[in-house]
């Protein structure tokens, strides 16, 4: 059961902006029991992104979320991309036409916007992939969208992070089921991350779990993460390391 | 004249940690006057980075920085993928062994650490592919690597930010010549992103720029980014989008 990530944006090519987007929905779908398999970020280039789309559905993966590039500028051309990589048309979306009509309208009674209308650049993001499924983006004008396509669910999403963590938590996370992935973070009392590497692997083999551990500063902790489809396989897998004399404290 | 980037860490897919490693790298390789085509994320598994490896070489950048996995634990296995995707064996570094020899034996001086002897663990971030350049770690125990296959250059570095971020200063920015790319951070004033569409389009046919622009908050600014070979031509392109009416302010 994997998942993949792409985010799009020149920005986070250029360093510009730190992608704390992928992280973000990487969590809520590890949550989730999806294992995030890989993550890739291309920038504005409707070729670029197509091609990578391709790849991507090629590796089949059971989730697909793609965050960034649906506004109005000149440089959001992620539907167009993701329309060209599935083969389907950009069709209409006229239940999205009314939203953004509704979005700039509001925008303009708070005083925010000068001219309340319509214009080219606002009506593009009201076009989504033929036979796409339109997702609400409850804090922006642009909608997402949501295409089973070859045994894939795709999801897109915008760029912007409160616009993307709203649709994420409302529109995405209750079309991927109830199942959870258990993780648990432990502190390993131990001088040195290399004498624990034998106890690990030991483990691994054992055990119906994953083990992620990264330093957590010389000579005191080494920080555990315990993936597992249970807390009780979990816990068997961490009492087990204690018995090697492993000492550990919860969380970090 | 591209670059990618490869970020490797199961902690940065399940969105434990957020990548900022990458954005840093971008934005140095950026300045440099590198364009930052694509940057992938996969766990630390030495087939998922060896097929990745494999498929970047393929794309055949001119320059590829890999981050993250070259620690002593079981899960760090980065340079092996790297042997691998190279059709390179592993082969033992003599003069890393004794920096990282000398490393633990001044943590151990320290009292950082109770034991100062090279176990497995330790002399394995000792061995390199072959053909391979060390790259001095001065932050930590893990040498990097510097590797010309088929025209890419590879760059291999550690994963902890601060060990990764003075190996890349100090290591692979140097080989990297001092071609700079320009950017300048412009504030457009204009209550509406979709009314800038038109202006940046012309902008983009007439001057040999690359721009990125993105909402600042509503009814208020643009954030623009002007890319380009010389200040000149980034100038000449800001007096034309001025003469067409776009106040800017400097930054932001």
């Amino acid at each position: 059961m994997f998942a993949e990530i792409l985010t799009v944006g020149d920005e986070l090519l250029t360093g510009n902006t730190v992608d704390s987007n992928s992280a973000f929905i990487a969590q809520r779908l590890t949550e989730r029991g999806y294992w995030v398999r890989r993550k890739t970020t291309v920038g504005d280039d409707v070729e670029e992104i197509t091609t990578v789309l391709r790849e991507i559905l090629g590796r089949k993966p059971e989730v697909l979320v793609i965050s960034g590039g649906l506004g109005p500028t000149h440089d959001d051309v992620t539907m167009l991309a993701v329309a060209e990589a599935l083969n389907r048309k950009l069709v209409l979306c006229e239940e999205c036409l009314e939203r953004i009509k509704a979005f700039y309208r509001e925008l303009y009674e708070k005083g925010l916007i000068d001219d309340p209308e319509l214009n080219e650049a606002r009506r593009k993001m009201a076009y989504l992939p033929e036979g796409a499924e339109p997702l609400e983006n409850t804090e922006g004008a642009a909608p997402g969208a949501y295409i089973e396509h070859g045994g894939v669910k795709i999801f897109v999403l915008p760029g912007m992070p409160r616009e993307m963590k709203a649709m994420l938590e409302k529109e995405v996370l209750p079309r991927l089921g109830k199942k959870k992935f258990v993780q648990r973070k432990l502190l390993a009392e131990i001088t040195d991350e290399s004498k624990l590497a034998p106890i690990l692997n030991e483990t691994l083999e054992r055990f119906n779990v994953r083990i992620h551990s990264s330093p957590k500063g010389f000579g005191k902790y080494i920080g555990i993460i315990l993936f597992g489809e249970s807390e009780e396989e979990i816990e068997r897998a961490k009492a087990f390391m204690e018995s090697k004399g492993i000492r550990f404290e919860e969380g970090w």
